[in-house]
């Protein structure tokens, strides 16, 4: 990294990070009724506090329309007394919730008498970079109590104001249960210093999860010398096989596209097998049309385009590997389920891939050669997700191999230690 | 990084690692019966290339000698017949361990029928990073072989003729059983440029794992775009506890130091409670003089240490965040329990650290509230191992909190994927 950090915001970051980390001392060691207990009061904190919290919304919002923030940008910041009641009962929820730590993963008493146990422990101090939403602040500060761990919020500065208000209410439940307000620290100073201070913090920091676009990622990815977690960029593919039942691969494709395209487990592409290309085409491009859909469109799939009243260009190059999140789709036919698989390999970001078919050894073949977090048959992608894995909560979906792939729950905020006891064997 | 990679070595890394990639789709399709033929494959071709093997050891050890190689490192480098055999003989010894790619995780049906599995598989491409020990070269291959992944392997130059020899046998092997060569790649050339490009090929390489000396490790954190597993720098204690057992705490104190002295698994800081050390301190420094252990004592030692017939020094903080890999241990006096894990959360590696007590609750205290990959009670560090936890096989051990933890044998070499299987479910 070329790029200096300032020295002092460097120093503001350390101090921040050492009293958080004192503070997990303490949360590692909480019961879960203690832990339970202090996510009902954040969660009463939270309601007490909205009149507070939505003034600094409101603040926010004035700031993003002075400097021209979009109308999509906008309704993701916007808070109103239903959305802050939704966050608070996100608390009560994870109160719900099993605590994962204390759990013992694995054991085995050795032949020489010493009695192994690997018991999920916290991480320790778990830093989050994220961008508008202000929920994740009340998510993050929720999953890591939970889970035994310090946080550190650097939300995104659109936000500031709002997330200013949420953490005050938060820390002041802590201390009200008796519990160490650093366990949920923001990180509102020092611009991109800080991010970069949190990035660098090794040995102080033991985890850092960006959440948000693929250049945020990116950044904290390249930058980041602590163990990161990426999450998040999906561009998922819907195949339909030759073998597809195409009214089942009409309804999926559709779902998969329209029920909630700004998210990351809406589908980005669409593949067809050419022999149903003539059969299926006509009817899911005219379904994509009725639903807004623009496509993107390899040029043996104009013809279809242009029959469906769909709004269509042809498709480049890069436009396979981009995350849309937005009404628009690639449209490509391929031979065969080689080919597909091919394609899922080049443009493919390792979230979430689907085949639609009714042949076994195809589906098969899928779900074990196509390497993504998730790989799905005869379903939508739209159902990588905690809620629906039945997880109960998620931290985000990590697109890497290391330590977690898929949605993240509480499990995937902890680690392991292994315990050992003897009674005074040597090698 | 404000150095720049040499492009050439770039291309040259990202051609390997390109060809790596696809051998690493057939390596993750392979059942266990051929992965398992194909290591005794490999062992046979160790046998029998055991003369050219060691005729290049013989080339790098002249080598060192002339460029002034110290004996510690020339032994570490030093092959000869027993010990190639003792390499095939591990890689026997893998072919017999059970398969870790396959094993379904967990598992359920959800309420609307999807069916959802989180199946092990292998990480695809493995860098490693490594010094002298040839060994490690063989040992990488065949546990990479076993998880199914490709491995890049960069030695240290100064056995580069002996991992020549090596591999260029394990690559006929799977030559001759139809198996992919680029399976198992040698990176040779280079330079400092192959490994910084072995390190910041992102998207080509899944894993980078270094093994060595705190400096190559520290290297690699810090320049590493591809994800890092840490391994092995271990400051471990021994604490005796006001209730120990002092003969028991004589002999873990002893087995810890001087068992094996150069691993890291080996102990290099005692510190004992202050209303024992009278006691204790007469009768395990005079063992460890007896082994030949230089002391760096705290002033409160040192008269026990003068009384003891010793080689010692008065430490320095330094000395307390040395890890020795030698006759030489630290030697301190503590107030209480809560000093004695004070001084460990300063001081130590996260590797492993053990308390001697007959206190159940002192016991209880320091297993909870001591972070670190492993934590014993009554044994010595030296136990902190694949092998001696039954794992059968170790790539080393983890001392980072994400993903694995502790010693690293072959499921930790896997990742996840979740298959998902419908019937047309959408949302």
């Amino acid at each position: 990294m070329s790029h200096t950090i300032d020295p002092s915001v460097v120093e503001h970051v350390n101090q921040l990070a050492d009293r958080a980390r004192v503070a997990s001392r303490r949360l590692a060691q909480l019961s879960r009724a203690e832990k339970d207990a202090a996510l009902h009061a954040l969660a009463d904190a939270l309601v007490v506090a909205t009149p507070q919290i939505l003034q600094a919304n409101a603040q926010d919002l004035d700031r993003g329309r002075a400097n021209g923030m979009s109308e999509a940008l906008q309704d993701r910041l916007r808070l109103d007394e239903q959305r802050v009641a939704a966050s608070a009962q996100g608390l009560r929820d994870i109160a719900a919730l099993p605590d994962p730590v204390g759990e013992i993963v694995r054991g085995s008493t050795l032949p020489n008498g010493l009695q192994i146990r690997q018991v999920r422990v916290p991480m320790g101090v778990i830093g989050m970079i994220y961008e508008a939403r202000p929920n994740v602040t009340v998510d993050a500060a929720g999953l890591g109590l939970k889970s035994g761990n310090a946080v550190i919020l650097r939300g995104g500065s659109a936000a500031g104001a709002t997330n200013w208000a949420t953490v005050i209410a938060l820390r002041l439940a802590l201390a009200g249960q008796g519990l160490p307000e650093d366990a949920i620290t923001l990180l509102g100073e020092g611009g991109r210093d800080a991010a970069r201070a949190l990035m660098t913090a090794r040995g102080r920091v033991d985890l850092v999860i960006p959440r948000g676009g693929a250049d945020l990622i990116q950044t904290v990815v390249r930058e980041s010398t602590v163990p990161v977690i990426e999450t998040g960029v999906g561009v998922c593919h819907v195949y339909v096989d030759r073998a597809a039942d195409l009214d089942q691969a009409a309804a999926i494709t559709t779902n998969a596209k329209t029920h909630r395209p700004s998210v990351c487990n809406a589908a980005e592409s669409l593949l067809v097998h050419r022999e149903v290309a003539a059969d299926f085409l006509p009817k899911v491009l005219t379904d994509l049309a009725n639903a807004q859909v623009k496509l993107h469109v390899t040029p043996d799939v104009r013809p279809y385009a242009e029959a469906s009243s769909a709004a269509y260009a042809i498709a480049s190059e890069q436009d396979f590997d981009t995350e849309w999140l937005a009404l628009e789709m690639n449209v490509a036919v391929v031979d065969d389920l080689d080919a597909a698989m091919e394609h899922i390999r080049r443009h493919g970001s390792g979230h979430t891939e689907a085949i639609v078919t009714e042949d076994r050894a195809a589906a098969r073949r899928f779900t074990a050669e196509v390497d993504a977090a998730v790989v799905m048959v005869n379903a939508s992608t739209r159902f990588t997700d905690g809620g629906e894995f039945g997880f109960g909560a998620e931290i985000g979906i990590s697109t890497q191999k290391l330590h977690a792939r898929g949605p993240m729950a509480l499990p995937e905020l902890t680690t392991t230690k292994w315990i050992v006891e003897g009674d005074g064997q040597i090698r």
